[in-house]
């Protein structure tokens, strides 16, 4: 294939413009090396994110509903969040949030892999985790801020979900594919 | 599965705080309906995304290398962008960018689905479409904005390139399991 001839974009200038909580938005101020003209950018900076896939014994896929703000819709996804812990390695911010929002504690843990969620105005990851033989230990743990519902599906019901529009969130979709990547190799 | 137990979370307000010319900033006031409580959420107002995977009449797929401010790193990607032409349907997006970005003009396109890129902070679409038969018929047309590079890749190693790191940008890689989803029907 080659490598890219695409040369770095210089950064003239860079600085915060508004604080929002889980993110900060920043402009900077680029020079396209093409043709050197100057371009205000925004993107956002963010804590990495983590998403687990979690299996009981019997291969049901444990889901949450909850409302999100973006879409201001109820969304079906797997469970997931922010790597806001000091040192938390991928794997364990999964086991965190999976017992969190579900109530079910992992066996197993493997790091499917990991993704620029979007890189244009992005420059955080994404980490895919798969959590196996995941068994109900507790109730959930849910802060002021949250409200979860847990459900269960059968995995092999996953691509019929996606097709029909009950599952939409694209980050949980992308998790899928990895999932897929690792039964395959 | 059963229905969703989750309430919609009522917006006491929201006032835009930051237009970012491809995104605008929005603050809403919004209430937890499960204890009442008020919490500010900020969440992106932009345009509906467009990506689309274009093959040629050999298998091979058409790929774009270019800079990135959200990673500040160059990203080897399917071509896509912004809905931002009245009226303008998927397809029709999907038409218009790959030729501008690559200079292929589509055979055939199929919209092989929609998903929600980031409910949490993001209430727009990406659609997908799959463009078949393409074929060189210009150069590039880019702004002042743009600098990219294209490449071709057999269809096969698309998998090979993800798991190497080659290809890390989650929209894109979701689009290669819509790919899949479509083929398998």
């Amino acid at each position: 294939m080659g490598g890219p001839v695409i040369q770095p974009w210089p950064r003239k200038s860079s600085e915060q413009k508004l604080d929002c909580r889980i993110f900060k938005v920043r402009k900077d101020v680029v020079v396209n090396p093409r043709n050197n003209s100057l371009h205000d950018m925004y993107a956002l900076d963010m804590d990495n994110w983590v998403n687990v896939i979690p299996l009981t014994p019997d291969q049901q896929i444990i889901l949450i509903h909850q409302w999100r703000h973006g879409t201001r819709s109820v969304q079906l996804e797997t469970p997931g969040g922010l790597m806001d812990h000091p040192g938390e390695t991928p794997e364990e911010c999964a086991r965190r949030e999976l017992l969190e929002e579900t109530g079910y504690e992992a066996g197993e843990l493997v790091h499917l892999g990991s993704v620029h969620p979007n890189p244009a105005i992005q420059g955080n990851l994404q980490h895919y985790v798969l959590a196996t033989n995941c068994r109900k230990v507790a109730g959930l743990t849910l802060d002021h801020a949250e409200d979860i519902a847990v459900t269960l599906a059968p995995l092999a019901d996953i691509p019929r979900m996606i097709r029909a529009g009950e599952i939409t969130h694209g980050i949980v979709i992308g998790g899928f594919y990895w999932l897929e990547l690792h039964r395959r190799k």
